[in-house]
């Protein structure tokens, strides 16, 4: 990987770089889009293109990070230490998921792409490892202000809410329809919450 | 569609044209393999190639029913109609997900691939919407002889199982680990099961 741009132009122009391969990647696969569609599609040029990436697989690395980034971001929750609110979480995945029109994750999409290439497999293991462990905080969390269950793992049940929400995300775009994602947080939800009076 | 081959000989090429045709698009997309490329790993001849699909689109719903089969071949407990056993159906998921070296799954890594396509759109998700149903009668079987909660609509469950099944299969392709899928059909499959003594 080459360093980032140090200038705040550098780092706009590298961001509209990114921003148009991932994208590209998104719609057509992570392995489609050649250096020459990036090229038409960001309207950058050819060097500037070549002074940020040093080439396909550095972009791509690249395009992993920039959807991680979106993804945690539409998940305050996961980053915000005082929330122990694992319904808030649930609610901010449904929003982002229908402001996508129903779309498919912007990482999840890639699982399976990376196969044979060993630092795209493991940057993109990497990210769903920080992403589980940002759903375990929050468990941890709502355990400590008795809000779930604290005989549960964090970890394990980090795990089978971020598997529900792929295998929802995946059902429910196929389907044209919210409720697959919905019913499969919820049912993962459900042994790990503690009923209150509210 | 071209109507199916009626001699055995015909049905062997056409099925070793949709073979390769599906191991293409399962490592590289739906959208990838040019009809070069199959024609290159199939070792069909143009013509041959030609009489059995009418062009790209033909092949690709091809490949997706051909994918399926597998899938449910894969899957005895969803055929035969004198099982009630929910958990032969996990254990069955679990060991073709095994023996397919923890790869994606061979119909869901297309969810995503299809979209602007409606002739792929509507194969991809009647293909689910009857693996669905398949699910959805073990679980009625399951119910009918006491070994499933009476109270759970079949549809619903199949649905949410399907959904583990899924989201379990992603993430344990990317760990390399099992152990993702198993929890997620555990948990998904725990709130049906009726427990019994033995």
């Amino acid at each position: 990987m080459k360093p980032l741009p140090t200038t705040e132009r550098g780092r706009r122009s590298r961001m509209a770089i990114v921003s148009a391969a991932a994208k590209l990647m998104h719609e057509r696969g992570l392995a489609a889009p050649s250096m020459d569609d990036v090229l038409a599609a960001s309207g950058a040029g050819k060097s500037q293109l070549y002074h940020y990436f040093g080439g396909r697989q550095d972009l791509r690395v690249a395009v992993l990070h920039h959807q991680f980034d979106l993804v945690i971001a539409a998940q305050p929750a996961l980053r915000d230490q005082t929330c122990d609110d694992i319904r808030r979480w649930r609610d901010e995945v449904l929003a982002a998921h229908r402001s996508s029109g129903l779309g498919t994750c912007p990482l999840g999409t890639f699982v399976g792409q990376t196969d044979g290439d060993q630092v795209l497999q493991d940057t993109l293991a990497g990210l769903f490892a920080r992403w589980q462990d940002a759903i375990a905080g929050l468990v941890a969390r709502a355990q400590r202000t008795g809000r779930a269950d604290p005989e549960t793992d964090p970890a394990a049940a980090a795990l089978s809410l971020l598997t529900a929400l792929q295998g929802g995300i995946m059902l429910a775009h196929l389907r044209r329809d919210p409720a697959p994602l919905q019913d499969s947080l919820d049912t993962a939800m459900s042994p790990l919450l503690i009923r209150t009076s509210q």
